[in-house]
């Protein structure tokens, strides 16, 4: 998407070396830095210069192909996927990403590696945008019926939590395609950016992207919701996903949950956008996924910019109070109203997502 | 409540002074500091040194009769209250303090009247402190009731949303009064401390009294509630209220809806506590409450303690995005499952309320 009108990605290859935003400095700067090896790479990953589930995924296969230029053997081939694997090991993407990578450059001679190697780590990243993109086209003809249906008003108030946007991503995103691609047509959306404590994801990269896209958008505090739509001041929700089971169920950001039970006490569409990749096929009950419990510091304090430009951390809570921090949290099924995938939207249901992944027929639990 | 193990009140007089705990220190600081005129009273409410509806209300008491130790003359007398009047203009116990101290003073010869407004402020912070006293008693009595009936567990979790302590209050406070009486009782109770962004008055200060108490707490994100009443870990919520209509609408808080939705999903008790001074017996639709809007600051910026101890404010939002900051929210009766008065607990209904307070049965509204 854009940035001050100029076409931008989150990562891009330069020769043989990847250039990525370092996301770190967001919402206050933006500044790209040069990975030039896999230790590089393994970096950016490790201290989220990087972040969101599909860029760990296209950062590490990235840095499989800087590998590659480094030394092309088997054993730095081997080397590079375990160091890289081992930068956050719970990302689905990334582990899938490395597999790809070495499917690839494993039968190949070894003078052929490096070109193979970044042949492959676009072949990913394209795969990525356009997975996004067709995501980013179904939302879009919902946010058109319901634009249409409430009778084109001036405004179509979206409301999103955390961030699922093209930083998460290498373009377009998941949550948010849907809403860059009706403001590029045309449409008048506007975001309700929840701030999304403790991490404030909405505040510091929702609203940056939005922003430097041109959407208009106000961050709200996650509090703020729930008011929004009691007074019929929200149109529509989209969330992204990071796990959804096989009927369904929703495991996102924490506070989610909160603004699907407030979407459905006021008849609120609320939708989730989420590549097929994040289905795991092998859960049913939603319950049952593991929840992240995070540092409590995260809670705690709280980074900004002082008076004087340089980013601080502060602390909240007085000194001897504790904080609990949970990451996530599960939605239910019968709280969303459909799931918008990169084949189409489906209801949030075991036969909703068979419908359009027939080939998961044999493994989605029951 | 007590602060380090030693009885403290959020105001009180020293002789012909008054002393109140400077609110804009804390967390981090226990300061407490001297009002010596009617301005100083005026200062200390409109800085926010002292905040809360009723020890705005006493401390606006005071300041007149500290305006009598300048000058007890009847043009002082009406121009102390005029100063202290245009403070926050929209508390509704300012405006009633300083009724009670000009009925009480204006019949009075001067020469009494630095004596009767000491003693009438005096009175009038004891007769909160009996309010919030007998709502904590009545509340106490639910919360014995559901540890009872959960099989008496090692640990009561009680969610409460911003602050309605004794910080708001002279003592006790309201919320949190059946707390610290079921702790000073010896029941297991656990508080979850809501932050409640974008003021954190959670954080800042419900944190700060429970912990000077003694009283177990966790501060959380304000997302986290729902997964927690989800997960069963919610036994009970107790909220204040700014303002409560005739029919039991709850006007409380940004993010207090969210919440009483959710423990409605749950099945969990949400109570409201509040003294019958915060219902409006002219409404009885909560929608038609007006909500005020904040300046945006409040959720793009922050503060907090920086590493060298300071207390500083930085920005969380990008340059260019704006925010918006609704301070209250309304909860529709029927998700409130009682309100604790300081004359007993009632449905959240006009026939609840009334059954109470039977003597505002004419000017109640339907």
């Amino acid at each position: 998407m854009k940035i001050a009108g100029r076409s931008t990605r989150t990562i891009w290859p330069t020769g043989t070396t990847v250039r990525v935003i370092d996301q770190t400095r967001l919402p206050f700067e933006v500044i790209d830095v040069e990975l030039r090896t896999a230790a590089d790479a393994a970096r950016a990953i490790r201290t989220m210069i990087v972040r969101g589930a599909p860029l760990i995924g296209a950062t590490a296969a990235y840095g499989v192909a800087l590998a590659m230029t480094e030394d092309s053997s088997d054993a730095n081939l081997a080397k590079a996927s375990t160091l890289l694997n081992a930068t956050r090991p719970t990302a689905v993407n990334l582990a899938w990403a490395l597999g790809e990578m070495r499917r690839t450059l494993a039968p190949l001679p070894t003078a052929q590696r490096v070109e193979a190697g970044f042949a492959k780590a676009a072949a990913i990243c394209e795969a990525d945008v356009a997975q996004c993109r067709a995501i980013g086209g179904h939302g879009l003809r919902i946010i058109e019926q319901l634009w249409n249906n409430a009778g084109k008003p001036d405004r179509f108030n979206i409301l999103t939590h955390c961030n699922a946007g093209w930083l998460a991503c290498v373009d377009w995103g998941t949550a948010l395609a849907p809403i860059y691609m009706a403001h590029d047509a045309g449409l008048p959306v506007h975001v309700w950016v929840d701030e999304t404590r403790p991490r404030n994801q909405g505040a510091a990269l929702t609203a940056f992207e939005l922003g430097a896209h041109g959407v208009p958008h106000t961050v709200i505090a996650d509090n703020t919701g729930g008011h929004l739509m009691q007074r019929g001041q929200v149109a529509m929700a989209i969330v992204g996903s990071d796990r959804t089971t096989a009927s369904g169920d929703v495991c996102n950001k924490i506070g989610t949950y909160l603004k699907a039970l407030a979407a459905h006490a006021h008849n609120v569409p609320f939708y989730v956008a989420l590549p097929s990749s994040t289905v795991d096929w092998s859960l049913s009950d939603g319950m049952a996924i593991p929840i992240e419990e995070r540092d409590e510091d995260e809670v705690a304090c709280i980074a900004g910019r002082d008076k004087d430009g340089r980013v601080q951390e502060v602390r909240l809570l007085p000194e001897n109070s504790k904080a609990l921090n949970i990451a996530f949290d599960v939605t239910p099924a019968r709280y969303v109203t459909g799931l918008i995938t990169e084949r189409g939207v489906c209801a949030a249901s075991r036969t909703g997502l068979l419908g359009l992944f027939p080939e998961h027929a044999k493994d989605a639990a029951e």
